[in-house]
């Protein structure tokens, strides 16, 4: 199946691409170094512009039918289906051979178009796609794989139960990061019953598109010790924590800064340190025993993720503002360094968009 | 009502007291200072010597009507049943005034007798109070309270799921630390379906204790290195890693290690550093976010734990070496002090217990 | 306590109780026999008249401090704290010797004044009482004991699992019945991340409310026959059937239908059946075996789901048109019997709400 | 890959073939009508005879690579991958386009060999097989597909909660039928944390064998009368009911009896009516909505049970007697249709297994 991109965003990962940053942790071992060279972009919308006719045999398309020319997008990671994690743990997430487009699909491979800052993606058999709802534009469908990653919260509601574990109606919840993780993270948790949403960045741009997106309050790094904000959640909370807290900053000290705002029992999310960013110091007693923690790594969403994430994002449109309003910079292909540049001066932009 | 004590178990709790470790926290602050005077003791089993007519309304009783003349054992810890946390979430366990037998029950306050190493302990109403079931030995039920604590196992097939999340049917387990608590974790890991379950420890009488009892390997921290555990573990999994692992041995080094022992998803459950011993560094991408942990710190059990565990402490001692095994030393009262040195000695001790 | 009445609203078990259907079961006995004389209304609003200096210890505040001039919902509820259920069931909602408000409070005892539909209420201890959020109306406030019954969503959430269980997000919903407690499971379903929501009555006016409040597509009983609705439902969801079906209805025939209506699969929660009203006939190997279906009785909710529900009503007023608008008939308390009449006009009203 | 059959069960489904009930429901259509000519057999164990170079890639392995010789069992099902259900669920057992070895794959098709009831089994590409551990007897192993089925009480550890959802550690389980897939779910049962099991059945022998296998008590069907079964389980449980009941009986009212036989709140399983037995009467008020059931039809087990089921009959064998005690009959492949006849005389048999 051949894909005519429309538009492909700038993911963290990208970035750290771009720095060299090119080593990953899977489980305990190394397990991604980057097979230069790539084309990078994985978060991608594109128009089907051939499809072999097997396609809807070999692609994994959510059991609707394809044809030339319906919009789509895609779960950039392949998995192998034949590991331990794949063939006994339903989902895939875990794979221990996974391969993904624009980061360890290497360019060296024939037919070579692995990746979304282009004009064509080649996509091969395996891969996940889905179809976009009719009238839903580009400039949202590209932010499909961001909202697949805040299946997190969907795991938080799994974890629910009466006697005060996970994600219930009501809870007051804390994201650390109002990056475009973050700002998806509150998003979705103003579709799922969240109660108070308080939002932490350093940008006040950030913060704006934050509370304009559902957050209830926002703190800013800048202007506020650790302590401090510690001590605002403290206050939010009639003294008690929150219930939830998930980080999106990428930074290691926002995990014991992070599990201080939690209620005793309170849930964290770590989904925002993609890279090794070095070690934090912890207390076991204070941090996780006596905090009675319930606390989740996660690094993956599934590919499953992707057909909710559309119908959500097409159903509460009129809750929010515009989605596309957290696309903030475009870019042609050929500008791509501008475009990373651009992403990386985190104060000033969201999502940055690469389009052919 | 009131209870004369058979059997009183030495608890960790009891040991930090010992040594004038008396402060803990629950959530954020600091929350437990030992009121002394006290009498120590809370792992009792008892029998009813005196009952006021309305005992059985006041007393929570699990629904059974107790008499005089009945073998109990109870919760040690009481609930206010006012705070958020009893009024917000089932279970009680949370609560931001507990008080418990042995503990913060100062003996200041009138009757005084709020402990088990001693002949009487007046159990004020709200306690929770389980009838012992016939023919089982007072050196088993004193057993009672250790077996509610495996009730992180519990909350374990609670968070199973089939996309690879908690305590699955076949599942490996590590137990870090083999003594009482570790034990029972091993115990209640083969009563609810566990595969391979590895046992660590320093003491190789305790690691005999746990292979009787259940681990179907064992690892002594006296012979190996950290790295060498990690090894061990990823040897018997085929170079996965366990499912789940349990810190039942009250070192912060333990956890860093126990991670490391974890295939991807793999869950950890940190029981045992009950009194502050410290920080140590722990890597928030390898550890908790590559990792794609799902932790769980648990300082208590609810009080509706003791039914169950006095079930299948009958039900299934069949399948295990008499249980009164675990308890190696019995002391009198007044010789609470060589009780309390040997209890220290965990090479060569396991649960030691008191009678008056 | 006293609670000056503000207002009450009708339920479907006064409306019973006033039709003389007076025997309800819980577990496999008949539990229920009313016990007149009562005084009827338990979904109440109130404000605090007078209040025992011990009232924040001796009722239910779930956490903060009451005063005289607060508005507050209370849960009808109370609970024996003693029964088996009770006291080893958290949640306390199977309660052996439940008692409420309005139905098995019975005026013979002092001080007599136990139903909402009166210009003043006696509250004993142990009442959940819960206050109204700031700016709150009134009108709203006497919807959260209905929204407290949507906690099966609740429930269908925590149930949820990758593999297929539960309500996940983006999930097809059909509620049978768009009376009060069909509304209000539709507005719960949207602010817990539904997709397309199917709102089923005989009502074109209740049909355009539930259009209005979330549902997506109508279906009207009295157009169509059930083989036609369960094609309509099918259709909706590509030949596949609905994920969650909810009867909110009361018809014992609504439960094939509904069953028929789901995917294999999915979740049906039987909440609107309160009383007998006779069998019906199932087919074990099509209906609950092949359908691989998962379903829920549930008669009722727990009392701490009165703070996120007054909580959601207040967070999430901006996605609705104003809730009360489910209110559309309010009558004087010496009204109560025309007001019972037109509540049992089903077809042009929805909630009818009788103020002293 | 080509399988050398040692042993093969007859199943449920191979006795409804031969009677030619040939229509099986799935979701809300019939969906299974058998392709004759077909070769029956699907519980099978064998020895790998021949494996194409790719075998360890085509075939769903377990994770494990496996060569000429091993001893295997096989999932018989076999999953389209592209239907909706494969791939929006993981765990693909509601699959739409569902085939299996020994009914619905036909001998019609090359290369014919698709049933368990031969010397030699031809295996597909997409086939999950499990290696069998060392030393475990085909006799043994050829109960890992019913083993598997008692996936059904994992899936009742998953909807496990405090508030009294699902199967908790010393609940008391009834098991309808003690048949194979009965005594497969009381030996379940054992091995996770069951307290009292009931075993129920109208023959002697096999409440003779339920016993053995864990049972603690036993009542007859054709003693008893139906009120007097629900009396007896109602008087083993204090008056309450059972928190389990598992339908493995195959017979339409036994729906009604079990669902009397629980306590409120408590879990029934029907997972024993395969083929449609006509219809029964349920009143949705006193047995769904009042009992506040939780119900769970099931017709099927995810592939990745198998390996968790060898492991478990591996780990605790000394808890039970020897398990090839559930196979009482044995015949050569020729004497199939005395081997069906056999196993059709219920009361005299338990699994009926045909070698080659």
């Amino acid at each position: 199946m051949l894909l005519r991109v429309e538009k492909c965003g700038i993911c963290g990962t990208d970035k750290h691409t771009f720095r060299g940053e090119t080593t990953q942790y899977g489980g305990t071992k190394a397990e991604t170094v980057t097979p230069f060279p790539i084309i990078p972009g994985h978060e991608l919308v594109g128009v089907i512009a051939e499809a072999g006719k097997d396609a809807n045999e070999t692609m994994n398309t959510g059991g609707e039918t394809l044809k030339v020319g319906d919009r789509v997008v895609i779960c950039p990671d392949l998995f192998c289906g034949k590991c331990y994690y794949c063939r006994n743990y339903a989902g895939f997430i875990w794979c221990d051979n996974m391969r993904s487009y624009g980061n360890s699909l290497s360019s060296k491979e024939p037919p070579h178009l692995f990746g979304g800052w282009a004009e064509y993606v080649y996509l091969v058999p395996g891969t996940y796609v889905s179809r976009v709802p009719d009238n839903m534009k580009p400039d949202v469908a590209v932010l499909a794989e961001l909202m697949a990653v805040t299946y997190n919260l969907d795991k938080a509601k799994e974890f629910y139960s009466m006697s005060g574990d996970g994600f219930k109606s009501g809870d007051t919840i804390v994201v650390q990061g109002s990056g475009p993780v973050g700002l998806c993270h509150i998003i979705k948790s103003r579709m799922l019953g969240a109660g108070d949403i308080i939002a932490i960045d350093k940008s006040d741009l950030r913060l704006a598109k934050a509370r304009s997106f559902g957050a209830d309050f926002s703190i800013n790094l800048k202007t506020t010790t650790s302590q401090q904000r510690i001590q605002q959640v403290l206050e939010l909370t009639e003294g008690r924590g929150a219930d939830l807290v998930i980080e999106c900053a990428g930074a290691a000290q926002a995990v014991p800064e992070g599990i201080d705002m939690l209620r005793k029992g309170g849930m964290y999310i770590e989904t925002g340190i993609f890279a090794d960013v070095g070690p934090v110091s912890i207390n076991p007693h204070r941090h996780l025993c006596a905090k009675n923690i319930r606390l989740i790594g996660q690094t993956n969403h599934p590919p499953t993720a992707y057909r909710p994430s559309l119908k959500l994002m097409e159903k509460y449109k009129s809750f929010f503002p515009p989605f596309e309003q957290l696309v903030t910079h475009q870019y042609k292909v050929e500008e791509a360094e501008q475009a990373l540049e651009k992403s990386m001066h985190e104060e000033e932009s969201l999502k940055v968009v690469i389009s052919p």
